[in-house]
């Protein structure tokens, strides 16, 4: 399995990011790839502020875009995220998932607002406009269960525990890090969920833009379930292409069996 | 606070093993700590056969001898592990720790068992000879509160999770990983479980001996709760001191909120 992850630039105009997509899908480098994953807030710039007037419903243009490049191309499409609202006017950070008939497949809203006020570092608030979901998100390919989550969320192994209990195999997680996480943790975070679950783990993140007010660290990563760094980018934009080997995840979940060594009689994760 | 961690050689001798910690304990480097740990089996080679032989009752002539010692220099003394046998005759891998009165002041026996397989690599079944324990383990000191878990522990996040959710600063873990998983994992894992809990991680390994049957990573290591490593050893006997800065723990935990943005409404982490 094949998976093309895009670090794409975000520009201000929602039509032009998706203009973009549809040339990049043209690249000779993805015409054989099982998957297209896309970063977060790819559509539109990550100020909180914006986020309510470029929001769609579901189901709504950008989604209709999205799923006919699926069904153009014949693959599965995790088209980072974008802002939704919904028939009370909330606004979600959602990541949709589509197959390769252009089906929905997944929808995940991003569970925990990003609200961090850094000493001589970041500040930012996503809860000034945002609400947040409450699903664990897994969905399922022809070669593999996998699981979804969105940047901040990564910080609670909570969750990426419960999407391994589904039976996930790979994550992904678009995502936009920032100039004072990123270096600190970006690579951790993506190293220890993949070492923890056992599973592929793969970052998709917006090339940088100093221009932009919201600076993305970038570096879209692929982590394998050993821990192993398989790819990693740097800031610029770039295609990242992963080789996704399911026969390394049984064989490291034989060696080392941490799911089956947890504890249940002890201790349990569980869903509410 | 003033952490000192003796990476020790481990002896075939049990009271080799003593006799060493005792002449360590005179180091002028040690007149000021306020707390000792030692490394995991550090009184018994790590052969799984041995447990047995080396084991003590809790309260045997080598606890007596770890709370003399800490009684001796007015110190908190985190004891490592050694192999415990209970009225049932059932083998642990026990850590103790004792308060500066010389008192015992918790216990922790090793919750999960390491048996592992890796192909062309690190062959171990500790549950050969070895019973698990079934306890969540912190104490409190007059400085703050901590956790403590026993190597393979450290693997699941769930644990470590329960320590700070009951209020743990710092994480203590004797350990002694090996040439397979040492390079693979072990400072990914001090880290990654100091970020996720905003606390501390302190690991405790022996010095490598090549001419021992097992051969330990060694690497004793501290790790501050923004994930930065403080200091990490290389394979020979060596004392690390690092100071516990307390107001960074707060600090973090003020400036990114992970323990309060944890979603209790959508899933737990829970002692069955």
């Amino acid at each position: 399995m094949k998976i093309a992850s895009l670090q794409l630039k975000v520009y201000r105009e929602k039509e032009k990011n998706l203009e973009q997509l549809a040339e990049w899908m043209k690249c000779e480098k993805l015409q054989d790839v099982d998957m297209v994953t896309l970063p977060e807030m790819f559509t539109c710039p990550y100020q909180t502020e914006l986020f309510p007037l470029y929001a769609e419903k579901e189901g709504g243009p950008s989604c209709r875009f999205f799923s006919d490049l699926a069904k153009k191309y014949g693959i599965y499409l995790s088209a980072g995220t974008i802002p939704e609202v919904d028939e009370n006017g909330r606004i979600y950070n959602t990541a949709y998932v589509y197959d390769r008939t252009g089906n929905q497949i997944a929808k995940h809203r991003k569970m925990h607002l990003f609200d961090i006020d850094i000493q001589d570092g970041q500040t930012f608030r996503e809860s000034d406009t945002l609400s947040a979901g409450d699903e664990v998100t897994v969905f399922d390919t022809e070669f593999c269960r996998m699981g979804i989550c969105i940047c901040y969320d990564l910080r609670f192994p909570e969750l990426a525990g419960l999407m391994a209990q589904e039976g996930a195999k790979v994550l992904l997680v678009p995502a936009a890090f920032n100039m004072t996480t990123g270096p600190a943790h970006w690579e951790l975070l993506f190293r220890q969920r993949a070492v923890d679950n056992q599973f592929y783990t793969i970052g998709t993140a917006p090339a940088r833009d100093m221009g932009a007010e919201y600076h993305s660290w970038g570096h879209t990563i692929a982590v394998d379930p050993w821990g192993t760094v398989v790819h990693v980018c740097g800031e610029a934009e770039q295609i990242q292409i992963t080789e996704i080997n399911l026969e390394l995840v049984d064989k490291i979940r034989r060696e080392l069996p941490l799911l089956r060594h947890r504890r249940g009689d002890v201790y349990e994760v569980r869903k509410r």
